[in-house]
């Protein structure tokens, strides 16, 4: 943390400022600039964040800078080498990139039987679905609720697919334990902290998507809530951030991957879905997160998106998920990562 | 709802699209532009949004554009006059402009009786501190939880304010109830829908903070989701918004207290202290939002911002409280509104 | 500038960096934290941004950090007291609001003079009106060019109004002095350095518009591309920057007014025409910037606004505007400043 | 044009907009909803901007909403197939995929042939170096001027590379198109209306960078300026948006590549280097910006970025460029495009 003090502080004021921060236990650096002096304050205290609003709030004070990011757990520095989720032997932050379809919300038996099998078939190792469903006004579909659970679990048992679903509500939390294999945070509750806590009690995979405009750090932070309760098999999801953008939902921030990458060990896939809106910029933006380096994709698939009960302007049909599926491959394969596409020899997987 | 056809859309695709709507009982009207198919839809279908999405992923559409947001409960149609939120004879929305004041958080006995006398001297009516904080860090102090609940109630009974405390948790709402006047949801909970039902379904007044990357719209529709449950004493806070600023906490968006009032019958209290994050521009922005015609403000002040546990920068000493009352209380007499501030005759309140 | 280096650099990077700052005549103050090593360099060397550039580029390097913004002839440092600009008499930054009213784009004879005299006669000393227009798109109405100014001279004489309007040209800077008092430059053209560089050569006020998408930093650091080539005569002008709100034009940001006011001398003026899009809101917002220290406010005028060439909906009506300055004078009272008013005793000018 | 009647609109209102409407010609369909009357609004005028501001200045006008953007030459509707810009031979828009590399400013003699030759040997077909600086502090070094355009033609003969550089002032067009085949306009000057008429006016390519925070309708029109003027040989570029972003200079909207592929026939490329702001960055989205079907790459190398005076730390040294080359040949092998990559056989060129 550096305190830099205004033009004309006073000495007591510096002084002050000092035997404040001695007072608990951090070590002080003066240092006299052209103009300003400039406090460098050492220390390994847990809530510098609380240290530095105080100072900020004491006179003389021109602004304090705070020279580090305060997760730990999430960092490198913790854990230098990647993470690896594994969910019964599928690996999410191997070599392979693992992609999760399926419907927004689940509807009926049929359609999510019927997108299961499709793409599981393309190559989807997770089945995506939502049961209960955030939907921005209260007067939109919300989801079949445990009933959805339960057809999920029955497209599990038929497929083989993993289950990943969205947990909105501490309550369902035993429940959608009950059915899901991953639990989804979904980006409105990214900074929930109460399900933040809840969730990182539980022994089981977490997605957590990334707030619509949530930085980096609030989103580590959010990770970090998580872990520092013992859940440490966190997985990322960069879903698009709110920008004054006009012709998309969100502006999908890939950036955010090699970022993601540098800063921390957790994996990180992408949702092109949510991230643009338009189901004809699913496929671009699909090889673009794999040839910048996501660790999976996230992907909506309808069999008749013009019937979904939700997000269908946004859903790949079956027969365009396999095709993504077929052109992710072969990015992949410049990176020397696999991807299981049946059908396409991407690095000898199949 | 007006549909967009492409330039070379075919009458099948127009067909299909039609007789979709028909099925479903929406009037349709053909409009052909000079390069387009446009048609216009006409119906009150409860879930206009879905039906957007959908005809949004058929064949031949250029895009869909919605003519009317979908609030009800909240818009001026549905209640022409303004709505009044009365806590025990304080009234928030009325001629009166009210002012909640108090720490960040409850700390100590010391700390939240002695600010509470002083807000409540210089004429406050509501006393805010939270006992459950929302943190980015989860090595933030996290708050003083029931014991906080229990000092703010000890406050109350000495200095006859109201109390507003934030409710994080819907497994707290009982004992938060027990010791709140009015409840507040906060910025990062706004889309916390869970949270908005249950809210939904007591009798007490609930302050909605805007979530900090959310538009009007969506913030109507989720104080739509707790009146649609039944609680209709919603009260909304605009406390700013995210924006590529660099030297405020956030962007204090004035524009949407007279867009509120414009749009929707519900009260709207603004938050300058975490609209600016700096306790220097706290009260010309205080003076600002009364000015545009804010029906109350909402401002952390600590008898000594340098020793607070959180938000100390942005907290008023009580004395500098006291002159923001002074100054708002002539502004208001501007607006013909008034503020109760012992010693200064604004309207002959005193 | 604080370099913050990797927790595992190398003392060889380290001394790399601390020679090559060393080279250039830089002070470094080396400190060994808990895992990392920061070094603080000081100096006041006038292009610290490039160092700042070449360091992040070097091995080793976490990051660097700024300690202060490189404005220099715009600081409150430079100079301590506020600037007043004297147009004639017309003393923009003292104890007077002036207020700036006229059409979007000058149309005609009729439409100015009336739009002149009626903005006059309701207290406005300063006719705004564009006769070259910076348009979005190229099919729309671009302004009558010089012919408009020779109409704004006519209208000045007519009324004793000064006269500001936009400089997009630098081939036009002549004939644009000619006849204007005050020379805008609009927001789209704020980083338009050569733009910025030729107003700084001449002896007249210029307006410079917030850019809609700009910093504090960057807007100071605008003008003072104009101070620095002699010109100190600058009006800041805030006018509402992108977010990604959807009710309104632009986010207007009034914070920046007390901002402006504590890290600059230069007076600021608010477009509250622009800063909504709306004329519904104008007022309310000019309010508001009155009440948080506005030295000015410039506002749409038009006596149709339904026939207006450009920006009609966001236009007050003659009869709108006498009412918005009547508002704005009692508002100035509160902070013991005026606004000329005729009819209206504001502390008393008339 | 659709124009939504507020709820208790009357009908001499609606009346007087009809009037307005078909006295210019327009055509007017009405249609009465349940609560609102909806008047569509047919014709092809130049000026529907114009119009659809004045009606929102009419009484018992709740919104008007634009059916359909209002550029014209840079769309697909305009011209189908996709654009192909031939500089002597190198066609951007093409099969192949263009890269221009080259230092953010030309300094001196050896660093400017030192990268061109580095650049070609590497695959690059044309070279970039600022000789007219737009930097955001006066204070930070401004270019060499006529002097770098000079080194940069040097350069050009002696590596045979094509010239981009940018224009900031049209009274230095005719000198910098002396010396560039490209002529590029920065993000600063995207709306520098008199720049891009006077760029309309020559016959050579314009490669128009996206305004920092422009939407795409704005970016359209932008580059429609310059072809109304005659000149249609305008390149896109992307290079990042203004977002809340906090790790990043700017965050990368590569979804605006296939979305401008979509809307207009234009060529579009990427900046990694501005996009993001650090150097290791700029490879990984590199690659994504391929992968989405980027028709070029803009990137800035520097043989000693710590010297650099400009962009140091975003700047790739010739062999991390180098490798760069080679992981984007492979990207766009996927896609069936070429890269000119010297040692790595992509789809025959070599």
């Amino acid at each position: 943390m550096i305190i830099v003090m205004k033009t004309h502080s006073s000495q007591q004021q510096l002084d002050h400022i000092v035997n404040k921060l001695e007072s608990v236990d951090f070590k002080v650096h003066l240092s006299q600039g052209v103009h300003r002096t400039i406090i460098g304050v050492i220390g390994e205290k847990k809530d510098k964040e609380t240290m530095k609003m105080k100072i900020e709030a004491m006179d003389g004070v021109e602004k304090v800078i705070s020279i580090l990011d305060s997760y730990k757990l999430t960092g490198r520095d913790f854990k230098p080498e990647r993470s690896v989720i594994d969910i019964d032997g599928i690996k999410i932050g191997g070599e392979e990139v693992i992609v999760m379809a399926g419907p927004c919300s689940v509807e009926n038996e049929e359609q999510i039987i019927k997108t299961a099998t499709a793409v599981r078939d393309a190559g989807a190792k997770i089945l995506r679905g939502g049961a209960y469903k955030p939907r921005t006004s209260p007067y939109s579909f919300q989801g079949l609720g445990e009933k959805g659970l339960k057809l999920m679990a029955l497209a599990k048992q038929k497929t083989g697919l993993k289950i990943i679903t969205e947990l909105m509500n501490i309550e369902d939390i035993d429940m959608v334990c009950h059915y899901a294999d991953i639990l989804q945070i979904g980006a409105r509750n990214m900074q929930n902290y109460s399900l933040l806590k809840a969730v990182g009690k539980i022994n089981k995979p977490v997605m957590l998507k990334r707030g619509f405009a949530s930085t980096i750090k609030e989103w580590l932070l959010a990770a970090e809530y998580i872990m520092k309760e013992g859940n440490h098999q966190v997985i990322l999801c960069e879903r698009g951030i709110r920008t004054f953008g006009e012709k998309t939902r969100n502006t999908l921030d890939l950036s955010s991957v090699p970022l993601i990458h540098k800063l921390s060990h957790l994996p990180i896939v992408v949702d092109p879905s949510h991230g643009t809106g338009k189901w004809k910029l699913v496929t671009p933006m699909a090889r673009a997160a794999v040839a910048c380096g996501a660790d999976g994709l996230i992907v909506e698939v309808h069999p008749q998106p013009e019937d979904a009960l939700s997000d269908g302007q946004q859903s790949l049909t079956p027969k365009n998920f396999q095709n993504m599926m077929y052109e992710i491959t072969k990015i992949a394969d410049v990176l020397e990562r696999k991807v299981y596409c049946p059908g396409v020899v991407s690095n000898g997987i199949i």
